[in-house]
């Protein structure tokens, strides 16, 4: 069922920074308290190659989601712990050293579940020895969110595991909803902040 | 559910086309037995403003799309009647003529519902008047599916009604969906093709 | 189960006029609240061919029916915007140009759901795949009712697809109702208003 | 649920007819094995005032209906033999004598419940009593079934008790079916045989 | 389960007179408002030709049950209409004109089935065609009961539907009845008032 | 439910003599396979005062019923022992010495609960105690059923425990269920063998 | 479930005595109440003849419970008349003339029932026929229960049909019962009163 | 519900006897397979006071059993290894030295819960804690069963903690049980091999 | 699922001491109320010869315990009686003369069902014989549980029945945990008080 | 549950070892084919503090663990690319560079919830957000296994998260385990190789 049109749900995620500070960060608190839109985008795993460029990208574009009062947060479903390590592993170690927005350390899947968004499968229970399994490493697609100052999820995508984001997209997107919310007026195909809507 | 690495619902859909015949149109099928990719786009309703800007931009990307073996197809959950009348109506009228690809008429919302994607909420029952109510029009969010070769989802994304699409976003994923099909290479954030992975 | 002997379900329902208004109309209380008779007719599909003949006869008699205390509503199944760019077609393009009674646009098949005249037949739900689909297009069969200034249904007409409606039919049974209503009397087979009972 | 659209239910009745013989009618099988049309018109009571004058119209009209290749059934749920009684009562004395197409005798319901046109209402269980009661005489409404030579029903109209019905606009339902299984064409509005459709 | 011993069914039924006025009766209450003993016989059919000889040897026998103050109802399953139909048919007819005890006319069958004394059978759902049907016709077997002056049902018999009644085994019952209420004393076999007990 | 129009219920039960013997005896074969009619009358214990008349005018009688092609048996809920005792306790002493029919000793009620003939009511369970508890002595009511040779039951009858049956009332019957048999007629009220029907 | 050391069951039971009184007795009441033990003794029916030696035997040692402040109650599923019956046929006429202390009249089996004693098994349902059965006489077995001043079963024992009781051995067990009570002494194997514990 | 009458629990338990030796004893097929009697007694603990008197006395007593083709055996839920040391225990310590009958060790209470006869009482469930408990020891009370050469259960008896047994009395009622299947007749009250019966 | 991290049951359960008393201990009440540690260990049986060396291995033990502010608590599912008799037995007869510590005597199991510890498998009912069954001798593998001075279980452990266990191994777990207490420090692997942590 | 006594979870499990390969690891199958005992050890986290300290002191035990015929397995639910960036964390860098034996990745907690070992609580379900949540990191305890050649759990113990393991005790236990394996002799407590059992 789409999220979209919906309030994201109300949570509290454990979170980790750069300081090594171990928080709870509430998504769509976070949207209404600060009055900010948000941003949340969800990788599969710490230490792998292509989710360090997509952390990077986003860090390199902080300046633009400030200018458009949205708040960037990433997640996956790690530890704190190893967010952390991650944290102090240079970049040119495949780490993401720099990276100073907060990260979601959603070991227990709740956030994860509750979005639909992990890869797990075949949910079965075998009879005859009495075990639950599931198929998949239980790790979350490369999904991303976009929550109004409302905490109304506004934009859901979702990219298989080998397919990376393109943030000017989303830069994009928020303008498009930032249009609607100041303008009132739908905005048409392929608009962009700036181009005639 | 992420639809994101699992098969496209296997369902038949009435479509409509601009010569005006109403034929059925398997999404699964369509990429499977042509072994093509498949882009399909959700818009609300017809006969509205924001949707045929949408519908003439996949138009105009159809040489970009079939360049990349992709078939465009688009839908709502009108009937083949009232995508035929718009069909007809001149683009300066607010209509769609000059669209080329098939718009599927999903008006008994098989394939909506399987998506999860109408904007209807509240299902409720009145015990004392034994009526079944839904909020919301009935229609779909603006839905997007890419599809692959083997009918498997690859990306979904899912706007809310007044924020209109970028077709050259789309194209950059299917770019990259076929740079991992033939490099075996995951792309990385904001990659293009042409640029570095 | 016959409506006929019970009040009409209590629903609010979208509709659209010729000046492209939106707005919501509840049967029942049409009926209540201004003290007058309601026929309601229900058709399949905006912009097909044997429809628009029904929505200009029942125009020509809204006189007629205007002098019974009778409001007229159509209704379908198709959105608002639907509905007003087929008003603002004209007759000879096979439009409804001209007609001024409000039609439903029951998009979300509360109301149809409720009187069971939806030509949706077969709803299965596939185990394999998940799926629940049903066969039909989702839209109504050509049926009438006719409700009393309390809200009671007197006469339900359903006919196929293909069969057109006799306006005048409609009269002759609203005489008869208002002759029991004055008279007391029952009205005898044939019976029109003028003739003696 | 509409019974348009769908086979009239296989079931057979007790009826009666002039002769006083009671037999088994199953009107689908009627419809199908003569390779006619049926109309079956269910009236509330014997031994009424209003309903003798419909008896009498459906007589008088029996050459038009035979002309249409259409038999005409009459229904109620009284016993053969209290239809016996009335069809030996003179017309004059408030009887039916004359009438010689078959009645059904449904005083079992069983296809009256199938076609769910009883008048009773507020089927209760009292828990005190442990007594099972319903409102409501367990009669049926004014209600009309035309069902082509596949046994599909076209037209159905229920009339609440005290509203009689009109033999010429069954007629006209019938003309307008025939045309469209002649000529494969939607019948208009207020369409007429031998007026241009 | 037998009713003696119990009270009888505390229901209201509609009932005719030989006035032609329709009224309701509630058996229980006719017992215990007007301190009476009630004999309560159902016969199967109207216009049947046993039927009115039990109802003729009823009528003949009502100055002895009003000596054993007792109250006399006959009760079927036909409509008042029909009752006030046969009450007007000459007795040489095969009518009951001369009857003036009250005649329940149960056609909502709400005491026959509380009675359980309907010949129906077979109760069965087809679950191909979703119908419910019974065999037999619906009405009662030949049940005699008789209620004593608080509603205590003291005796019922139920013959099949050939056999008839004798109407004085029923005035030796109740003398038998009131003997007992009397004397304290139970009465042996053939037992008859003015013989010893 | 009536009994009568259905098979009597199938069931081996324990029965006494004067000879002192115990033997088992099925109602419906002794029916069947004698082509025998039978009357079966239950009576509330043994060693009580009414009982004892019923049970020796049913052996004055025998004959009457033997002429008749009739089987006479007794029945009640006590042991063969007590029968047995009973029988040789000379009629002056309140006992049925000289009774020569098989006696019913259910004991175990499973013929007495099929008919539902048992005077127990207010089965409750008692959830602090757990106990289950009936109220009444579990004895049975004065039923009696007539069977005819196919072991179809077509007369019962109940009298509440003071009052006595009518012997001559069951040869009646059992003439005119001859009667109908021999002369496929419907016995009319009060009919008795030898007046003229 | 064993009954020592719980509560005998809470219940009324009919009781005769040799006076031909018909009284109800609460075993667990007349214990607790009277401050006495009791001994409720079992037979399986009255009118046989191991049974009247057992309750002449405990009759026999009536001075021998009233010394220890036992009461003494008889008990069978037979009904109050048959125990008079049995009560006033002589001793050597297999009768039980001369016992004075009450028997029970268990003949609705709800004490029997939650002892769980009666002779009763193979409980069926025949879904063919509709008839619950149940194979045994549906009599007790010998079974006696020892119950102490506050209504604790101390004692319960069962024998099979065909083999009697020892009335010694019961006082023994009271004896036991009392030393216990007053030494709070465990009386070991074999004890009797007077011999050492 | 009582065991007379019926076979006795066929059940493998683990049992101890003086050499040490662990066994299995099945109580059904000791009887059947040796065509031997079977009594089996049970006391609640290895190691208290009463219950090596009960012990010894069925040691003392063991050839009075084998002369009647009874096979003794002891039982209590303690586990071999307990029986084993208190055989090992000096009588004059409180121990069953000299004990040479097998004893059953239901430490997994198969038998002694198939039998009803443990002290547990109040199981329950806290939903709370989420804990189930039971009241009492789960130790069985002084249970008695005599088991003829068909492995039937003649006699059972249950007696309070506190209460011991007497030999005499089962040698008794065994004796009765041989005359029973010798002579086949019933043995009256007080009955005793050598008296007259 | 592991009790570390969480409150031991909350149960009273019976006990035995040396001194022969018998009484209740709540094991989380122990801690709690006293505020200390407790170590609680479950042995399989009593008069075994494994059972006895790990019960002086804890009573040799009890002053490191001690000093260590720490409750020893040993516990089978044996009777008081049968922990008394062993108590009494000297250490070189396989008893555990001169053990000070309380043994719970957990012979209904409710503790050791609560943990989970029982040996007992294959939990079976078999419908033909109605008895349920299982296997194992229904006694508790050798668990050992550490619970700190809140109740909350920090460390189980569970050997099978012939593997003897380490007294010291327990000392430096309560160690470590006084240690992770105090300092707040988290105890690396093979951490021993005294030595660097 | 205890898994002592049985067989561990049949489950394939993804590792990662020093090489970086990724592959399945199933310990049941590790020890039956090997013919080996297995010590598998979870801990709770990569990267942090007191793991690392029981992964090397495993590490350095290795070749004592292979003496013993015993593979060592460790486990945690980090991601194997977690496991791998910790294998190439140097040991002064709180890093477990050297370790050799493979580590599960139980990312999907298939096995840890077989086992019961993970640390969440309080599951909840919230009927207002329609949302599941637990308490908890969902990491697991501290857990260990000795598995024998078999497959069979010989030992578990659980340490809450801070108290960290000593490797010796599990040698001992291994040892034990061989002592029982080979001698057949129970290991008294305290027992250690080379020590008189």
């Amino acid at each position: 069922m789409a999220f979209v049109g919906k309030k994201f749900p109300n949570l509290n995620v454990d979170a980790m920074n750069d300081m090594g500070d171990t928080f709870k960060v509430n998504v769509l608190e976070e949207a209404i308290n600060n009055k900010k839109k948000v941003i949340l985008f969800w990788y599969p795993k710490d230490f792998t190659f292509v989710c360090p460029t997509e952390l990077h990208a986003f860090q390199a574009a902080l300046g633009e989601f400030d200018k458009r009062n949205t708040i960037v947060i990433g997640a996956s479903c790690d530890t704190p712990e190893v967010h952390f390590a991650w944290l102090n592993t240079p970049k040119n170690n495949g780490g993401i050293e720099g990276v100073t927005y907060p990260i979601l350390a959603d070991s227990n899947r709740n956030l994860a579940s509750a979005l639909g968004i992990l890869d797990i499968t075949n949910e079965q229970y075998n009879e005859e020895t009495g075990l639950y399994t599931v198929e998949g490493d239980n790790v979350t697609y490369r999904a991303t969110y976009i929550i109004d100052e409302n905490g109304i999820v506004q934009h859901e995508g979702i990219n298989n595991m080998p397919i990376g984001r393109n943030v000017n997209e989303f830069i994009r997107i928020i303008d498009a909803l930032t249009h609607v919310q100041e303008k009132g007026e739908v905005c048409p195909a392929n608009w962009e902040d700036g181009k005639n809507a």
